[in-house]
């Protein structure tokens, strides 16, 4: 199966792309000759790896009756010395909250496995990173 | 230098990011769980590295004074067997229209040239991606 999508050009550097309807444009900033009215392209690509590793968890976790309060993901990205400047490092911190989660070891348990599930079997984009980029994960649970 | 992105959590298979205040709202299909209201993850990767590279071709085709009327790239990305479904094969079309462009040498050598160069040295999406994804790429150019 394929997955076909496409970037136009829409002047300067402003780049125009749809997925299913959803329109995504894209800009530089303005040192590289943009004027960043747009998403620029390399973060992008850790919203997308925190949203598909996201998704991964939420739905284990469903699997498993565990019901949090509020998930984020934060993803950092450490840039490589030299050209190309990409995400040599990427670490990834899940936090929840939930009732008593804070020492609750089964929860823990619990979360460490979707998370290793989505790392190891799982996840596409990091299945596509992970030959270029070290990808670290952690986890936080927190009383809600 | 580091970049730091967040993606949360919004309910069922939602996730809401960020970049320089442009919002993400990302969303799974309804085969797995989600509402299709937002973009998917991993079609996101194909439109970044679209974006990506042609910001790359669009500077260095600058610097060589290639003025060119439109400028689209087409991604193909082919979906492995098994888990985890990522882009095995990702095919790029740079597609140009420009006066006299079709039967132009002179054209076609530069930018060859600037997508080698965006490929091999620029472009961090692409880096990223092509030790898990076999990334290949054509050049159309015809007539405006």
């Amino acid at each position: 199966m394929n997955e076909v999508i496409q970037a136009e050009w829409v002047g300067n550097m402003s780049f125009e792309s749809e997925i299913d309807g959803y329109q995504l444009h894209f800009d530089a900033e303005e040192q590289f000759g943009g004027t960043l009215r747009g998403y620029r392209p390399k973060p992008v690509v850790l919203s997308a790896l925190a949203a598909c590793t996201g998704m991964d968890v939420v739905s284990i976790l469903g699997k498993k009756k565990v019901k949090f309060s509020t998930f984020k993901i934060n993803v950092t990205g450490g840039i490589s010395e030299g050209y190309p400047k990409y995400y040599k490092k990427i670490h990834l911190v899940y936090q929840f909250t939930g009732p008593g989660f804070q020492d609750d070891e089964e929860i823990r348990t619990k979360v460490n496995r979707a998370v290793r599930l989505s790392r190891d079997q799982y996840c596409a984009v990091s299945a596509m990173l992970k030959n270029s980029c070290e990808i670290t994960d952690e986890i936080i649970l927190m009383d809600s």
